[in-house]
Order: structure tokens, then C-alpha cells, then sequence
């Protein structure tokens, strides 16, 4: 979907959704009150022994949604010349493995440097869909997946990040990643389905969600309804999440070390599981 | 010190040091060899209990080392227009609170991405230089403060980080983080002293040293001593660290949530700590 449909494409959604922000302020006013303080989120768990990184290594032709490059290097300094290094970045906040903040897809959310820290050192459910999403590309986590993780593990944990294993994080270098369809623009990859994420919000306290795809929708979603329903409620999303696989489905703390930019509507994260 | 002085101070310095990459080199070895497991550290230590943000928040005017702005925001879509937020980022890697990875002053080192997530959860050992600081802007961290903080606290961890803790970081939104002196260009701030960089490679396992200023090395430094022993012998460096009064002389754990950009000398970093 190139940029201008992106844009027509949820205009139009918007215009057919007028209690969303109303719906969407009582949701956020809810969840904040149920989060725990991080000392909690500690003391329920046992001693972490071990660090997994959740994250991708971000280079100049790292997939993304909108399918052009969005990350670019440029060296200012070199050691040859110099006797030092520095490069210059320049990038789009969504690239690599990243967080959504509530105001990337809302007019006054909270930004990513606004997110309080306890809420980013947090307990992780991780949800395993590999099976279906073998066979579906187009697969998302359901309210019946999200029923299946708790009946094995027990309620979801206070104030956790739900993450979405699709096994999609091993395409990141093909284009299986965006796995564009034969209408050479329809994407086709797993993602929350709307009522898993409603269902989130309104049965437990989970304040992220992070999947191992471009996108917290599926990829042939046409309106973001995943991405409109959960950031302006004030919660959290990450996108291309790896290594989900080196985990157990509930026990580790997720620490997701988002930019602390100012304003910034997300931006790359580097994500640890400490297990 | 503008960009040229710099280059010609660090090239006028590298002629006088010739056997410097041999010396280092055996330095990182021995180094590598006694770095611990992440296991053995969270094992060492009581459960965490509370998280604290080491970060400067990053904003267009944060202050730099060579005094230009090196953070530049670009609105790419906004939510009036668009009905979502996307900026992109234009920056220096050396900005902001901030990791000097090994390649930073080396020709081929350990490149920002190839840091071993191990080593970025490590014991913190804070070195309070805050007196001395306050009546001596160009005061260092000397192998005596290091062995002070032995004596009170215990023999320095295994694979540590050594911060700095100078009070500077009080002063990040005025011009006393830079502090230009008299002659209009030389800054004065604390640094590490090389000698006690040296103490640190020769006598200890420490992984990485953090400061609370601009610089690993004191403002009115001619030759990035420290920067030319410490980086190039396998070790890291973080700059502008925030927060430290907030934490005990021992005891904290650091997470370092440097970027994962692949061949970077650094970048911008989330930084916590967990006490």
C-alpha cells in the first residue's frame, strides 16, 4: 500500500467511527488505574538468570511497511582520514524492530520520551500462532488464543506486553516479510485480530502488545483497526519483534529501551527478555 | 574545539603513540577472558525492586560536544492531515545520552550492533566526584577515587560499568554542560583520568565506563587519552548519562539499551538501571 492509499484509506475510516476517541478515553482511563508499579511486576517473578534480545539489526534495506527504504547512513568522520567514527542517521521513527507510542495514531497521545518508565520493564505473554500462521499468512491472534494462553498459564499477568509469535521474525531478510500478494500490493503476514485487542483491554491490564510482523494489524488489514482501537486508549505497540521463539509463553520481563525523544510518535527500540 | 581542531589534535596525538593498538589489543584479550556470563551477575545480586531512567530526554537543542545541533526532527506525516504521526530523524550518533562503541576510536573494533547483549546488563559502580566537582570543573576520576570506592564498597564487580557521577547532570539544559571557557573554545567539564582508566583495564574485569558529562574525557583534554585507551581495546563508553544521584555507590544493575545499528561507532541509548 503506497503512502497515499495509507492515508485515503484511514481518512475514510475515520469519518465512519465518530464515538472511537470517546470509547477509546474511558478504555485508557480504566487501564491506567489496574498498572502495576514496577516493584510489583518484580516481586511476582522469579530472579531473571539469563538476556535474550528481542531485537532485529537494523540496516539500510530493513523491510518495511510502506515497502521504500527508510533508514540511511551516512559517515561524517572516518578513522582512515580522521582517526575516529561518526555516522549520520537519518530515519523514519517506524523502522526496525520499534515501538508504536499512543500518539502515532492519535492527534494528542503520549509520545514515546512520555511513556512512564515502569510501564516499559513489564511481565511477557507470548502467544504462539506459528501453527496456523504456517498455513494462513494472513492469520491473527484471536480472543480464542488469547483463552488458550491463559488456561495453560494462568490469568494474564498484570500490567504485561502480549506478543504475537507468528514465526515470521526468520523472512525478515526475504521478502516473505511483506510476502506481497499477486495484486503486487496487498501484504499478507499475521496480526492482532480487532477483538483480541478489545478483548485485552477490556479484561485485563495489559498495557503493550508486540508482534513479530511490520504491522500490529495483519497485513492485508485496509484500515488499521487494531492500530485505532489500541494506541489512543494510551497503551503501546512494537513491531518486529525477534527471537519470541527463545521464550517461555509466560515467566519472562520484558525491558523495551524506546527512544526517550521528544514527541516522537515511536521509534527503533532496543528490546531485552530477562528470563 | 571545532571539527578540524579535532581531527588535527587526534592525528597530531596518534604520530606520538605508536605502540598503542599492540598494548590494547593485549589489554582486550585478557579483558574478554574474565567478563561474566549475565547469568553469574543477576545471580550475584538481590532481586531487583525498582527501575530508574538513566536517559536525557533528546531534543533538537541538546547540548553536543562540538557545540552545532545534531538532532533534527522532520514532521513525514501528521495527524490533522493524515490522521496518524510519523516524524523522521536526522542525527549524529554521539548525541544525547549516548554508547561509544569500540569502532568509535578504532579502525576496525567492535561495532555498536556487535557489543554482546550480555555485556550490556552488567553490575554499576558509581564513582561520586560531586565535591571535588563542584569546586574544580576540569576534576577527573583518579585511580585514588577508584580505590575509595573499593575500600567502602567491596571489590569492583565482575564485568562492570563505572560511572562517573560529577553532579552534571543538573546543568544539561544550560550552557555550564558545556562550559567554553574564557578563550572562547575550550570546554570544562569532568572526565575519567587516564590513569584510572588505565587502573580499570589493568586491575578489574570492567566492561564499560559511563560519564554524566559530554565526554569520557574532561573537558579540557587536548588528545582523548581515554578515549584512545578504553574504545580501541574492546571496551565501551557511555556518555550524557542521566540520573545517577538516584542510585546506591553499589548494587544497581545497568541495562543499556544501545542501538542495534549495524556497523555504528554508537548512538542514542535508553538507558536503565534496576536497584
Amino acid at each position: 500500500m503506497c503512502h497515499h492509499c495509507v492515508t485515503e484509506s484511514v481518512k475514510s475510516r475515520m469519518l465512519n467511527r465518530r464515538d472511537f476517541f470517546r470509547r477509546s478515553a474511558v478504555a485508557g482511563a480504566a487501564a491506567a488505574a489496574t498498572i502495576s508499579a514496577p516493584q510489583a511486576l518484580f516481586a511476582q517473578k522469579a530472579m531473571p538468570t539469563k538476556v535474550e534480545d528481542m531485537t532485529h539489526t537494523l540496516t539500510e534495506d530493513f523491510p518495511t511497511y510502506f515497502g521504500d527504504q527508510q533508514f540511511f547512513v551516512k559517515p561524517l568522520f572516518n578513522y582512515a582520514e580522521h582517526k575516529f567514527n561518526i555516522n549520520e542517521w537519518r530515519l523514519n521513527e517506524h523502522t526496525g524492530t520499534h515501538m508504536d507510542a499512543p500518539l502515532h495514531f492519535s492527534a494528542d497521545g503520549t509520545s514515546v520520551d512520555e511513556i512512564p518508565v515502569g510501564d516499559l520493564v513489564c511481565p511477557l505473554a507470548v502467544i504462539d500462532i506459528r501453527e496456523k500462521a504456517s498455513t494462513d499468512a494472513d492469520a491473527q491472534v484471536t480472543p480464542d488464543d488469547i483463552r488458550a494462553w491463559i488456561e495453560a498459564n494462568g490469568d494474564m499477568p498484570e500490567g504485561a506486553c502480549v506478543a504475537m509469535l507468528s514465526g515470521w521474525g526468520e523472512h525478515v531478510t526475504t521478502d516473505k516479510f511483506r510476502n506481497v500478494g499477486e495484486d503486487g500490493k496487498t501484504m499478507h503476514f499475521p496480526g492482532f485480530h480487532i477483538e483480541a485487542a478489545q478483548m485485552l483491554m477490556e479484561e485485563t491490564s495489559t498495557k503493550g502488545i508486540a508482534v513479530d510482523t511490520l504491522s500490529l494489524d495483519h497485513g492485508p488489514s485496509p484500515d488499521f483497526a487494531v492500530h485505532y482501537e489500541w494506541l489512543p486508549s494510551g497503551r503501546w505497540g512494537l513491531e518486529c519483534i525477534a527471537n519470541l521463539e527463545a521464550l517461555p509463553a509466560a515467566g519472562a520481563t520484558l525491558v523495551v529501551g524506546a527512544p526517550k525523544v521528544k514527541g516522537g510518535s515511536g521509534g527503533p527500540a532496543r528490546v531485552f527478555a530477562m528470563v
